[in-house]
């Protein structure tokens, strides 16, 4: 008799965009025709770069000719893309990453569920919260966690709840000690960021406990303070203790096309049963090499145009316009009277529901007044309870039409 | 402390390909200029379908306008992709398929070992031996299995041998009930093929036992003898016991641009611990959902493009190549007095290591004298030792060429 993985019946209704589209799509099937704009979903609207689109292209044309034709790559990635990326992407900044230590995949989102593949289940795991939902569900379904309580709280999560009374930093706990920590930076859901101090105090914390932390950067291009790293490598010591995620979905708009890339320093060791430390860098790469089979040879051309003198004044411009959106929406929404946080170095902004409005309700009201659809704080975490995402993400048309709308129905 | 997943030190020492790969190396190494043909690794070497360029130019075309952009698509693929594959793959076959059974992912490897999320620890888990080692490893890994014996067991797997001594067949168990069980056909490596009588033999033992077959096809283009099944689904009762794992690899030489898919018949239901049953399509999509983010919209465009006219002429064109291929090697080992098998619906021809050669010595013999990779039978399996696959994925030129060495090496 087949059995099940038990775990999986301990998750909440639904992964959160899914219950939005629903919610969206009922009313919209009972509205035709309502000029819905979308705000909510953390999906780029503009055309892929012209670099990128060019060198899909030639690779294409590659794929037709038995001389240059691509078969299988190499799991981790082709060696000229992770130069690439190691070069512009770490060595620029003073970190001190190779090639080698770059897994190139199909998706961030993929990476920070597979990661737990190869580490023990009696880690203990902290999240924030409110946290993006892939790390808390991933985790439920390993079986790491018991079940949820009616906040949506699993137990056995240690929870570091990140709120404008701390200024969205996350705490180091102090009444447990935490072996798997993700830390997302700038932050998904709430645009904040972190400060070298602040990732500091992490790393230290990690390396006196043996802990390792899962750094996602999958909006590091949207950092436009100076001061703010880039890369948790831009920290003394997280060679020996992070993992970083980074993903060409949101600087170079390839949420459709798909890649992005992992960082397992070859210094990172684990704790086995026998107590002897083994290298995280040679379980992953066992992981990536039998469950995965690399990404498309065309995207990664793709992405690797990136790169290229044309590709990064392409991609610069993108994350600038969707900044340009950022700003616009932070001075429409104060000037209607609602508080914001985020959005200065993230794509992101973090809105106080008005009137002591729930999330859902404040997502109910927005649809249904302004048909403008964003994200409910509290489905990222019962600390995001009363706080809603909104996203810069879509034309400067859109952006502009709903902030008008919000403006004129909450302006007081 | 961070833990690591301590299962993952049981696997034995490399993935089978990437171990030829180091050998072959090796030997390059120490003789520069040496002509190797490389006829080992199932890849593909011909180029890709002009049906199917011509629509990833066009999909790369329309990621340049913001009106055709395409940012993240549905986890499942895209529905049209979807649909045509139900209607040429399966409704034209006489199975009841609908395209939102189907599952669109970046590779059938990735999924063969993904798919064990969905289902408990406790399963008896059956493989064929000499197997695919994805399905051995990715169970190691899951903690599935003991340690492996000498000869490469695991323990706890249910091994069922396929030689010549029971014409590559499986033969169901009849010691131990085992719930999730591993076939595929037309088979990697030894080349066989199931009957229908012999798949519906291995439902019957399913529904009668609550058990579940993952089926992988990825092979299936090759099938020259009408009488054969290409899906599970073509046999009655499948339907409630079967998952079907399929590709674009092998029939469209997509290696390297990755396409694949899955089939969860959404009458297929697996036991929770409180002795309920669970759909397992709902699983399989809430992982999908979590995990994955989809395939590149260009990739499936790609896809998409198999089912058209012209894209079905350069398919059968493609598998016909490689069927002659086949067909070469067949004739001029059996020449060399050399014992084949496989290679009639299937693009492996499965040999019978001369002189009672182990298959490693042969791999290096081969090497060595001839300058011809294959992939040694031990590798899938201690019931594989004494036996070798040779691809016939590659050049007519050099396919002959390699021919043309070992007749002239073993021919008695």
């Amino acid at each position: 008799m087949a059995t099940i993985n038990d775990n999986y019946l301990k998750l909440k209704a639904g992964y959160l965009f899914p219950e939005i589209g629903r919610r969206v799509k009922a009313y919209a099937d009972a509205n035709p025709g309502a000029p819905i704009i979308r705000l909510g979903i953390g999906d780029v609207t503009e055309p892929l770069p012209e670099a990128c689109r060019l060198a899909m292209v030639a690779a294409v044309e590659e794929m037709g000719s038995r001389d240059t034709f691509k078969g299988y790559g190499p799991e981790q990635g082709y060696e000229w893309l992770r130069e690439r990326i190691a070069e512009h992407d770490f060595k620029a900044r003073g970190c001190d990453i190779d090639a080698s230590e770059i897994f190139i995949s199909d998706g961030s989102k993929c990476d920070c569920g597979n990661i737990l593949d190869i580490f023990g289940n009696d880690n203990a795991i902290a999240v924030t919260d409110p946290v993006y939902p892939v790390y808390v569900d991933t985790n439920v379904m390993a079986g790491h966690t018991g079940d949820a309580n009616e906040n949506g709280e699993y137990e056995g999560f240690v929870y570091l709840p990140i709120t404008a009374e701390n200024n969205f930093t996350a705490q180091i706990p102090t009444d447990k000690k935490v072996d798997l920590i993700y830390l997302c930076f700038p932050n998904n859901p709430t645009g904040a960021t972190a400060t070298k101090e602040h990732l500091q105090a992490w790393v230290d914390y990690a390396k006196a406990n043996g802990s390792i932390i899962f750094f996602d950067a999958a909006y590091e291009a949207y950092i436009t303070d100076p001061s703010l790293p880039h890369s948790i490598y831009e920290i003394e010591g997280a060679r020996d203790c992070a993992i970083e995620f980074r993903s060409f979905s949101k600087n170079a708009g390839f949420t459709g096309t798909r890649c992005a890339l992992t960082v397992v320093p070859k210094t990172l060791t684990g704790k086995a049963a026998d107590g002897s430390d083994v290298e995280i860098w040679k379980l992953w790469n066992r992981r990536q090499s039998t469950k995965f089979n690399g990404v498309s040879y065309i995207v990664q051309r793709g992405a690797e145009a990136v790169y290229s003198e044309a590709g990064k004044a392409q991609i610069q411009a993108l994350v600038n316009f969707y900044m340009e959106n950022a700003a616009i929406i932070r001075e429409k929404l104060t000037a209607a009277g609602i508080e914001v946080f985020g959005g200065e170095n993230a794509p992101y902004v973090w809105v106080k529901t008005p009137n002591g409005l729930s999330s859902w309700d404040f997502f109910q009201k927005l649809l249904e007044t302004c048909n403008v659809v964003g994200t409910p704080g509290s489905g990222f975490g019962a600390a995001g309870e009363g706080y809603f995402r909104i996203s810069a993400f879509n034309s400067r048309e859109n952006v502009e039409e709903a902030m008008r709308r919000i403006v004129e129905k909450f302006k007081v």
